[in-house]
């Protein structure tokens, strides 16, 4: 298979990946964006650092964290560097390999492809639309997947082929999921949105789009999980209502948590202004859940995440 | 038993009661607090207001909820009024009569009598007694009551009486919570604040304290229930963690919720420091819950509240 | 000129306007809010909840405040009834001529007939339209005027005539005001939104919009008024930046405050981050101003305003 | 004069340090925290976490900011070592020699040696003094100095000296500013905090003290600059107020920011009310500057800050 784009500018560092971008020209873009994670031990911000200068690069935004809880050390470097990507793999290559380095090293700025699912509510989908093409939100969107139609004139509008395909039966689902993981291949997507696709994910396809998975729950989680998030929180009187967006596994609701958000409520709202309300916090957690994975910003530290805001 | 100030001041409204302040002056305070539940039906507001003008008082503030959820109607209002309470009493008497209303007459401002109970942790008691004894809080607190004696030189300090008791086998413990009681009605006791009182109170006592009883739960309820709420947010990696104040019900951590907050953390805080800012967010909560109750802003509606900001 | 619907709808309350509706149906709806401001003195919620009693209606919703800097009172009533607007209007008639109040009875939800000015910017924009299309702003949208042809795409997608004109000079400025007021004239707009158009208004179009013209300010004021204010908070390197929905008036960003909302920044934020935070800002502040308005929720109160939310 | 304890924690690093503190043990505290700033090129960052590990140290918290507004570099680690001040030191001193930065190297939790000036308002004082008490706040405060005798009981229950001058004419204020250098002097303080002194310093001591001197002024700055902010913020009917944390310059109210915060207020509430609001942001936001700066989170980018929380 003929290498993508995508692989292209986002490719895991290593010895064997320099040579496979032949094309790419050495000297832009100027700023790229190193993330890393490893097993925690001395040394490895210098020898990190050292191939940098190296490369000739200069380290313009630096963010590490050593995790207590797994003994894992994790980094994010912006690099601005005018030597180009071969320069910069050739240099931290032996650093990996010492290591034993998870690294990825990628353009600073470029957009993920990103596959977005819907049902029929409209603004998450709105939301992440409009703010992509308002050059706010680095990710492109080659299609929107739902198992509604209702969404069509939205997505269109917004220049995005947009894809419905009905969800009413295990096979209906098996087809869809299928279609999924299609477009996945087919878009090159580096992540995929949930953007309150109503459906339960299988097993399988969680497992598929691990790590490059985010889904936004309508409540402040562990709150009540489960169906009609509002009505419980209504009947629980709670004085505040917010959401969750986190990375989706098998586990539902469970997956690790990336932002989260509240606000204020009163005994007079009722269940469908507490829904209203809440949408706007799904809108927000969602997109800076997104932003923050487009930039690399979002690492996996066992059940928890790491954000390099 | 005779009729202690407490009483005088805050008795419930009805025919009887007028003539048994016979001692009041009728002229001052100027402003009152009424407040008022009853099942919902046309009226109520007219008639009201009907008997606050016969008794030449002028409505200030006025707050109303008409719940769909229990069918329930509630009011407050303060009243402007030169004719003392008599005046007041009787020109209510028959409208509550009517509506079958439970009425509650208080001069604006009167501070509760209130009980604390308190642990080892200081920042409850600290933050409850600074803000009293500062003007900012209408309360009295003519005893705090610990199941440790270590708070003993703060409240102190603060010139409240304090009484240590050890709990630690049931025996104490039905010690310790007959003595609460003794306390509530040696001191006529109009509220109790468990602030950080790590003990769970017994069914018997939490039915005898009932609405009058408010606790600080050290988490954003539903959310972490239990013991150690702090580690459980840690490993879940939650983006905001809170704590909430509620009224104490026999059906632990599930009481009528008053006040609700959250704060952000970070993947770098370890679970001490989400303790220590957690307790911030429970001396903001807890005040704010103990505040309202004094100032009577909190209704009972089921198992949700009714606050009146 | 033949009486609109929206005249119809939301007449001031008097005894000269009932028989001008003679064909609305005098059964539905069912709910009405009405507010009213008046001078305080004793006996307006009697003789208000007493007309209510008497056209059989329920006070479902009241809010009411007396401002001590102005000694003036303000109230905002829900009332379910189902007589219709004439008994209304008939039994309101002689409390509104005792109390001289200032009276607009109106039904609950009716959408406000709204014309919203624009420039380049979108996200004011399609924050507005997206949530009035999903049904969540009770407001109709029957033009978007502009100074750019920008945004053309935008709102014809919401299914909005949008009209254009340039304002570069004097003559184009007169020119774009007089059809803003032709287009109030001809459309009976109740509101006029300037949703980040980036004009200031003339004196004599300030005055004509008095009370019904809302502008969102991208700043927190006071701080940071005029040109640039993203830039002035990142030279003055504020934590938190804001902005401020308000009242339009001839003198510039001091129109009374309606909202206000702040967001969190940091050191490392540039002028052009700050920037596409605030714009979140800015769509929240201004679409709580306009829904707040259109729920007939905001009272003028000399230069302060009165919120019943 | 002797060195003092202070001085020998918190030394600047370089080579004619090292050897100044013959007799501090080389094995303890094993970790430290290292603050550095100078002009930005690249390579910084290779050097500096070279020496570290030429020291046997270990990074396990770094953060660092490139400033584009001035040129400037700023750095923060944490560092576990067993080898001690002087090895560090050692391993350092060319690095800083090199590219001519400003550090400074602390053990990690040392409590900052601070002055507290106060005046008669006790919220701030009490909230620094519990909190430091309660070992939240890493500070240590020898004596509290105040121009009012008002806070001698709270001071003192903490088990803090006080000392109160009047400040009622020009003598008496230069008196009272010699007192504080001296007494800086005498203890060997590190920061001072104005919590809540209501009186104008100096030139001269605002430039003896640069740098080193926070003070919590009562509004969300650059709004309400000047006297009794509640009461213009309430003419001016906000909806949030807030209060500033910033560094003393001579230029008043306008030194570096280092924490904001906000809270909603409504129409209903009075001037009085907004002050006492106030309060609770005002502690918070000191509580929180004074924290970061004991942590050397806090570094100085001309008239900005840079905070490496």
């Amino acid at each position: 298979m003929p290498e993508t784009p995508a692989e292209k500018a986002a490719a895991p560092v290593g010895p064997t990946t320099a040579s496979q971008n032949p094309a790419e020209p050495t000297t832009a873009p100027t700023t790229w964006v190193l993330t890393l994670a490893c097993e925690d031990r001395p040394g490895i911000v210098h020898a990190v650092s050292g191939a940098v200068v190296a490369a000739r690069g200069n380290i313009t935004e630096s963010q590490q964290f050593a995790s207590p809880d797994t003994g894992r050390f994790f980094m994010r470097l912006q690099i601005a560097s005018d030597t180009g990507r071969d320069a910069l793999e050739g240099a931290l290559a032996p650093v990996i390999e010492r290591f034993g380095l998870e690294a990825s090293l990628d353009a600073a700025g470029r957009p993920r492809r990103t596959l977005i699912l819907a049902s029929k509510a409209a603004h998450c989908v709105s939301d992440l639309l409009f703010h992509q093409r308002s050059g706010h939100l680095p990710i492109e969107v080659p299609l929107v997947m739902a198992n509604h139609d209702t969404l069509r004139d939205l997505v269109e509008f917004h220049g995005v082929p947009f894809h419905s395909l009905p969800v009413a039966d295990p096979e209906q689902k098996e087809a869809f999921e299928s279609a999924v993981l299609e477009a996945v291949d087919a878009h090159d997507i580096e992540l995929v949105v949930l953007a309150r696709y109503m459906q339960i994910l299988s097993p399988e396809l969680c497992e598929a789009l691990a790590g490059r998975c985010i889904n936004i729950h309508h409540s402040f989680l562990p709150g009540f999980k489960g169906a009609n998030p509002y009505r419980q929180a209504h009947e629980r009187g709670v004085k505040l209502i917010g959401s969750t967006a986190h990375f989706v596994t098998s586990d539902l609701d469970e997956g690790p948590i990336i932002e989260q958000n509240v606000t204020r409520v009163e005994h007079s709202h009722s269940v469908a202004q507490l829904r209203e309300i809440g949408q706007d916090q799904e809108c927000l957690a969602l997109r800076r859940a997104v932003t923050w994975f487009a930039q690399s910003r979002v690492l996996l530290d066992g059940m928890r995440t790491v954000i390099f805001r």
